[in-house]
Order: structure tokens, then C-alpha cells, then sequence
């Protein structure tokens, strides 16, 4: 009988989160940088635990670290599994070290356990996936989709180093980055699991998150610019207080997304005044407002929406207004076949699991663009992630991982 | 027939304020902070232009420089007037200085044009009315009225002096600081002319203010805390934004004052946000609010209401409140027989006068613990003060000092 279930070690994935936690900056756990010799040496150790779990090991030009397993049926596309292994600052011992962790257990239980795939597996380590010292994120799965440009590659960090250099250092080949850009299709199906770093499976108490779609990001940059007076002496009906302009557009953009009903968010958390001084009006002030949704209809609602309120706060106040947009990616959608192979595998394995959008953005977002792609939450922690306190329950981190091989070996035969 | 007006010469105050404004830090008009080698070169030229208006120049151990003209009636005490000539950073070439320069021709004019008074006349440059790199203000005038304590006394500057160290190098006497202290009634009355600093009396085109009452202020430092947490990962409804906190009470402090139709203002001019990046809901926001009003219940009556507010936004946001009270100082009221001098003096003159309150404090504050204290303001263009933009018509100076040369004859003479 064809064996149907793969059976996870914890130990094994326990064991490989912790052995990359302790490579981390001594002074500011849990990090591990991209382009850094500690990233460098916990890529290395990824490499081993692939060379074990019997995958053939290779880095693209674009210093993807990936571990190939060949398929029994002939020339189908293989399927992709894994994440990333960097952290930002202070980061974290989950995000996306899981997915490649998990990745690379599916791996090992297929080895030992004697399944064969009709498809090639691809276990992948995506290259700094974190927003990086070039200001940049997701630098080796935007090489994979063809989104990484040439002036890309001339970024520099603080170091004066190009990203270019940065690639070449962690074993790439930025002479012929085109090269690591794969053609549609070059999948046949792409899963990553991953944290959710949010609140909502632990609050609602579901152990598996099943993304819908990627939220689309837009970000502008807005500046009022009052009139710096005494505050003493000038009358409230003679200000031209920017402080108190911003603190509206504040509101503003928390009431509209608050009206979504839970299909976007909005923040403004960066904000600066000028002169900022306790007995001074404000002259100046800046903020980042940024607005999240699957939605692209409701996307563009809240920035139409939201830009006039600015433009209307700004007047009555007689402010002068700079609205600079400084991002727009649209959002993400995961295919409805994709949803209902995970959605699937979990009602098999008897696991609750909730379709829901990803707040974040995550190497998925630009492997969609190649294959169908879909991606496994599983709880943090109080929603809490990019911070040592980061955490997720060793049970559930299995049973995520669980679900995407099984959705694998689902997949692999047609089943879904 | 008794001489019953002094004529002013425009040229000789355009030309001492000039002569102030060319003792100017180079890189940053027009700064002549106090304490420094260019303030103590400043008042050289005022005490020497002291002693050719016929004054009789010292200073008393707080290093208020003091030029002194005798009364004809035995022991009046004396009328004081005068200002200050430091300034703030970039600070300007009218605030205080007028105040001095005007006092200093009026005394030139009584010796030019013969005319004595019955009480004796002492014009006073009070040493360091700005907030001074010792953290505080009006340290002359303060000292004058017995609010300079010992512990001041022992504040240090960025370089280390001690503001006992800054006092003796300016010519005074720190060891004997206690003696610069008056007796209630130590001047008969005091008068100081001064910028507005606001934009009140242009607006109104009214060329004469009349100081009804300084200000009291209150200040406070409002910090919260809520959770910094991923801006696209964390639903609004279980945010708890400390920026987006802030931002209401931004607002409820501009509403409560903006309610008091003139009589408050209230400012949150400082504001800063951790981690202040855009992509993290803030997690911890601090405020300097502060209110101020010559009516001692409204300032009750405000910190009481604002207060209430504060906590209520920080309760419905589930934020950590820490409000803390950095000062709370008590309004400071113009007696009505020092206004209606005033008033009379300019009605005579033929010249439009508004009674309004100040809304900055002054060396007034202080001296009016002593002593029945008016004040003349004239109008600052657009309102601007300490900047370089700062300025104020000489025909405004003039006719400011006019009213004060006026108001000391008709007090001098029993008129008002």
C-alpha cells in the first residue's frame, strides 16, 4: 500500500530551531543579519542539514541556498517548499526559520520514510528576505521573479558595500543575476509555512492559518508645514499648528480603516515635529502613514478616501501640504485551488484551520508571480514577532509542518 | 510752566538697538546668549551709554546692571524701568532690547531736556531673562524678588560652570547673592516696555498694548504606553497605538482652549514616538502638553478637565498613563491703577490702547512681587519672535517709548 502520511520528528525540528537560535550577535539576540558572516555560517549549517536529509545542495546566482530531490514521473516542474533564514534586528527564532526548518524535516521524513514524489522537491533558503542593510527585503525570491534591477545591485549599506558584493560574498553570481530569474511555471506549486506574527489564531484559538492573499502595501510620506509661533502669544484661532494637523490625520486614517471592518489596517507610527520644543508652536510636522488589504478595490478606496481627508485637514488648518506616495504594491491573491488543498489537509488531519490574509509580506509574494502559491500561519505568541520575545509552541510549528506535507504528498498525486 | 512731554529721538534708539544687533554670534544672528564674552560686551556699551544719559551705573550682586538718576522729593522710592538684552538662540534684535534702549533714552531726554522727577529713577538691564544654558529664566529679576534659591545657585551649564561661576563673571556677587534682594515696595512702581511677541495688536492695527496680567502656565509630560506590534499583522481592534493616544490628546487640549474663546491657549508643541518606524504600531508616545492663562480659575479650571481627558483616552485605548506635573506657575495680575495710568497716558497721547494679557513671561513676573508693575507692549511683525525674522517699526518703538516716558511723568506727579 502507497504510504500516505509522513510522520515528523519534533525532536529533529526543535533540535535545528535552537542550533540556529545560538548562532546569534551575542549583545542583541536572537539576530542573524543578511550578509554577515554569522548569516553565512548558519547557511552553511542549513546546507548540512540538507546534504543529511539526502538533497542535492546548490546556490543560484542570486544566492538562493536550495536542496533538490528528484521525482519519479519525468519532467513535471517541481514543487517548492521553504522560507528564509535572516532576521531583522533583535529578531526572532521563528520567522521564517521555521519554513525552512520544516522544509528540510519533510525532507529527511521522506528519505528515511521511503516516500517517492512523482515531482521534483525543492527545498528552498530565499536570500534576505528581511529588509536588509541595502534597504532592500526579499532580495533572492525578487531574483527568482525577474524583480531585481540593475540599480538594485548598486544599493550600497553603511558599510559602502554593494549589494551587488553583498551577493558575491554569500556564494551568488551578481554578474549573471538574470540567470536566478525562473520562467512561469518553473513550479508547479510553491507552499511556505511561516509565523503568523499576529494575534488572531492564538486569540481565536486555531492552530493553522490558511492564506487567502498577500495585503498589498501603500505608503506616503506626508508633511504639514504650519507656522512656528510662541505658544503664549499667539491666539488658537491665529495658529497654524502642524502638530495638531498631524494629530488629525492620525485619527483620520485609524477611523477609516477601523470602518473596514477588518479587511485593512493602518498605521501611522513614525512621526517627527519641528522645532519640538515644549513652548513653540509647531512649525513642521512628518509622518508615514501606510494602509493594508487583500483587497485591491478597498486598497485604492482607502487611498482615494484617505488622501482627500488629508488634502481637507491641511486646508481648514492652512497648512501646506506635501503628499509624497512612496510605495503602492497591489495584493497578493493565492489561488482558490491552492486554499482548498491546505484547507483539505487540514480537515484530514482533523486540525482547525483558518482562511485569513497575510498582514506581512513574505518571499510568497513574489514566487506567486512564477506558480500557484499558498502559505501555512501558525500562532505567535501574543502576536508578537521581530522581538527576542518572539515565540511559537513546538506542537504547533509540527502540525504546521505536518499540514504542508501532507498537502505536499496530496498534491504530488493529484489528490487535491 | 512745568515741562509736561519729553521728545524722543527716533535716530539715537534706531541706532543703539543697531549697535546691540551688530554684537551678534556671526554664524547665527541674532544671538547674544547670556553669560557669554558678547553679552558682557553688550552691556559695556549699555552702561556706558547709561553714564551719558547722566545715570549713576552699578550693579547689584546679581549682576542686574542698574543706572540710577535722583528724585527731587527726599525718599520716594524709585521708579524702575527697563528690560533685558540677552537673547535666545537666532533669537532677535527687539526682544527685551527695546525695553532697555527706550528706558535709557527716556533718561537722556530727561537730562537733555531738564526735567526732574520727584522720585528717584533707576533703569535697570536685568541680567539673563531667556532660559539660559543653566536650564532657567529671569535669574536677575528673579533675584530681585528673593526666587533665587540656593540650589540654582549650584545648576551647572553644558561646560560645567556653576551659575554661582556665570554670576560672578558677570559682575556680580553670588556669596552675597541674598542682598540683591528688594523689600516689598522697594520701587514705587516699575514699567518695562516690550515686544508682543504675538500677533494681537498688528492684526488689529492697534499700536499699544497694555499688560493686564501674565500668564500662568501650567506644564505637563504625558507618556504612554500600548504595545509596539507589526502594522500589518495586528487588527485595529486589538491595537493599542500610543501615537494614535497621543494624537487625541493633541486634540482635546486645542478643543478645551479653543472653548475658552481667548482667554487660554494650550500647546503640545513636543511630541516623540518609539520605535518611530513606519511599519510598527507605536508602542510608547511622550508629550509636553502645556496651557496658559492670566485667569487663575480657567488654569484650575483647564488641568482639571484636561487632565480628565487624558486619563479617559488612555483608559478607552487600554494605554499605561504617566502624567506628571513639570509646573504649574500662578497668572500674575497688572493692578488697575497701573493699567489705567497706562490707558490715560495713551488716550492723552492720542493713541490707540488694548488691554490684553501677555502671554509669555517676562522680568515683570518677578518684580511685580515687589512693586505695582505695568507693561507696554508694541507689535511684532507677523507676530514672530525669537528668530531672525523678529521685528518691530521703529515708529511702534518710539511711540511704546513715548507711553512709558509719559506714564512715569503723569505717575510722578501724582496724575494717575
Amino acid at each position: 500500500m502507497e504510504q500516505h502520511q509522513i510522520t515528523l520528528n519534533a525532536e529533529r525540528i526543535q533540535a535545528n530551531i535552537e542550533a540556529l537560535a545560538r548562532l546569534t550577535t551575542p549583545e542583541q539576540p536572537y539576530t542573524r543579519r543578511s550578509f554577515t558572516p554569522l548569516y553565512r555560517q548558519g547557511r552553511e549549517q542549513v546546507a548540512r542539514w540538507m546534504q543529511e536529509a539526502g538533497l542535492d545542495v546548490s546556490m543560484d546566482q542570486a544566492a538562493n541556498l536550495i536542496g533538490r530531490r528528484p521525482g519519479s514521473a519525468g519532467d513535471l516542474a517541481p514543487l517548492a517548499i521553504g522560507s528564509h533564514t535572516d532576521t531583522v534586528p533583535g529578531g526572532g527564532r521563528f520567522d521564517g526559520i521555521i519554513g525552512v526548518v520544516g522544509a528540510i524535516e519533510i525532507a529527511r521524513c521522506l528519505k528515511e520514510q521511503g516516500i517517492t514524489l512523482r515531482h521534483p522537491l525543492a527545498v528552498i533558503d530565499y536570500l534576505a528576505e528581511e529588509p536588509s542593510e541595502f534597504g532592500i527585503s526579499t532580495i533572492g525570491s525578487r531574483a527568482m521573479a525577474g524583480a531585481l534591477a540593475p540599480e538594485h545591485l548598486r544599493l550600497t549599506d553603511p558599510a559602502g558595500r554593494t549589494l551587488a558584493e553583498g551577493i558575491a560574498q554569500m556564494g551568488g553570481d551578481p554578474d549573471h543575476i538574470g540567470e536566478a530569474q525562473r520562467q512561469l511555471g518553473a513550479f508547479a506549486l510553491s507552499l511556505e509555512l511561516h509565523i503568523e506574527q499576529g494575534p488572531v489564531l492564538e486569540e481565536a484559538r486555531i492552530p493553522i492559518g490558511i492564506v487567502t492573499g498577500l495585503v498589498g502595501i501603500h505608503r506616503a510620506q506626508i508633511t504639514l508645514e504650519g507656522e512656528a509661533n510662541h505658544a503664549g502669544t499667539t491666539p488658537m484661532r491665529l495658529r497654524r499648528d502642524a502638530l495638531a494637523g498631524a494629530a488629525e490625520i492620525i485619527l483620520a486614517l485609524e477611523r477609516l480603516c477601523r470602518a473596514t471592518n477588518g479587511q485593512a489596517v493602518g498605521t501611522i507610527g513614525k512621526i517627527s515635529a519641528a522645532p519640538n520644543a515644549s513652548n513653540v508652536i509647531a512649525g513642521r510636522a512628518e509622518l508615514v502613514a501606510e494602509w493594508r488589504s487583500v483587497d485591491p478595490a478597498l486598497l485604492a478606496h482607502l487611498a482615494e478616501r484617505f488622501e482627500e481627508e488629508v488634502h481637507e485637514i491641511a486646508t481648514l488648518r492652512s497648512l501646506t501640504l506635501s503628499y509624497n506616495l512612496l510605495s503602492d504594491t497591489e495584493p497578493v491573491q493565492v489561488p482558490a485551488e491552492a486554499q482548498r488543498l491546505l484547507m483539505q489537509t487540514c480537515e484530514k488531519l482533523g486540525l482547525r484551520g483558518r482562511l485569513m490574509p497575510s498582514g506581512a509580506g513574505h518571499d510568497t509574494n513574489h514566487i506567486a508571480a512564477l506558480t500557484p502559491a499558498g502559505m501555512v500561519f501558525i500562532p505567535s505568541r501574543g502576536g508578537r514577532s521581530h522581538c527576542p520575545e518572539e515565540w511559537s509552541e513546538l506542537d504547533a510549528i509540527v502540525q504546521g509542518t505536518l499540514v504542508m506535507g501532507q498537502a505536499l504528498l496530496a498534491f504530488d498525486r493529484g489528490e487535491q
